[in-house]
């Protein structure tokens, strides 16, 4: 099992705190030592860091860790190899862009027969069934709505649809995000908490570290971090149901549903 | 004017040397301070490095001096924005996947008209011409071969045809990528040196370091560098022409021509 990290917020918010117990179990506190990534969203804007190694040993990761990056969206990912070898086109998150928006995904689980599933306009770079189904979803994307339909809920609806499709090959939690919506869909293992006002001091499971949040934040802040399990120790996680699809934006749940619709 | 460094390897290289020359023109020696980004191949892996913020003040430009990356093929690009407001999503370079490869573009100059230009498949995330110009190149390889060609010759000559039409519309000095080969197209400025045994001292302009590349490299090493100016004092650098299209791979000149083959 790999392990999945993802924020949604309405200012932009730096996740330096919540990135930090999570390259623990990048090879110290937990197994996911074959490489990691991190996406960004600025904006529009896109950028992320990946690195074929464990994150607990990498260089990259103690540089995000204290390089304080202001984004309202964040997908990471610690990865334990199952389905492709480890290197660099095999770690998580991966990107495409649709309708001129840069798409990002990640993704635990194992997927039976998924390289079966007839790719439309997306190929994968490197050989993960994470890659494969990506690309999969975004080419069924592209095949249903060729410019970008002006409905939100009609474009929902559809990767609902597909996420289900997906997760009767095996296991599949994932977060996908386009900049403006982070997409999740849990199968056996996503927990998450919506941070507002009043805020708190939070400790950190994975290593000693504290952050008070009053410190930090203004009051109109809302930020949502989302992860495989609890990042924290003193705040209260709600864990995500089987068949759980929840869409996240500025910060917020907006949507949840657990069948399909 | 922005400042282009492309790098060429027949084995993986590290290009901190040549980046940290660079990085001093973009607001310290040099004006192209509206951000900078790198971008790395490793195999079929890719993996970039964006900040849209002066390179000479950047954290993670800082990083990526000290932290040697070893890649077969570079290519790095400092902005002096002229269109396009100064945002990560308009910071080259810029990648898409193209036939289950990653490619990679940078471009310097500017290009009137290029966006009455129809696209097909692939569309800009910012609001550069260099974006739309490389989305529009990546568009017409993709409708001529749905699936790639096994003949490199077919897409050399096709990519060719393709920029001498966008140089048309004005400035275009340009590298892209697509992990295995480099190709450039020089308008008004771009230069380039092999570097192979015998290894010599390099000593660049912008900083004073200099570097022994006999201790840091083997006898079978080949290494081409290309930059839009001269990056180092005592080695032979040759300008490439107006109108020269070439391509690089494994550290060689493959290829070069001067009008369209």
């Amino acid at each position: 099992m790999c392990e999945l990290l993802g924020m949604s917020a309405n200012v932009p918010t730096d996740i330096c705190f919540s990135f930090s117990g999570l390259v623990k179990r990048g090879g110290e506190t937990g197994v996911h030592s074959d490489g990691w990534g991190i996406a960004f969203y600025e904006g529009k804007g896109y950028r992320s860091f990946h690195d074929p190694i464990a994150s607990s040993d990498s260089e990259v990761a103690k540089f995000i860790q204290n390089y304080s990056i202001k984004s309202t969206q964040v997908i990471c990912h610690i990865r334990k190899a199952n389905r492709g070898r480890v290197c660099l086109e095999n770690t998580h998150p991966f990107s495409r862009e649709l309708w001129g928006q840069m798409w990002s995904f990640a993704h635990n689980g194992q997927l039976k027969g998924i390289k079966n599933k007839e790719l439309y306009g997306y190929l994968p770079v490197g050989t993960t069934d994470s890659e494969y189904a990506f690309c999969w979803i975004l080419g069924q994307l592209k095949k249903e709505f060729p410019t970008k339909p002006t409905s939100r809920v009609k474009i929902r609806k559809h990767i609902e649809r597909l996420s289900r499709e997906i997760a009767s090959l095996g296991v599949f939690n994932m977060l996908m995000s386009d900049a403006d919506n982070l997409y999740t869909y849990c199968n056996t293992k996503l927990s998450w908490l919506t941070r507002q006002a009043p805020f708190v001091e939070a400790q950190l499971l994975d290593a000693d570290v504290r952050v008070d949040f009053k410190k930090e934040t203004s009051d109109t802040d809302v930020v949502t971090v989302i992860a495989t399990e609890p990042l924290t120790s003193n705040e209260q996680w709600t864990k995500m149901k089987e068949g759980e699809f929840s869409v996240f934006r500025l910060g917020t749940k907006e949507f949840t549903s657990f069948t399909a619709s």
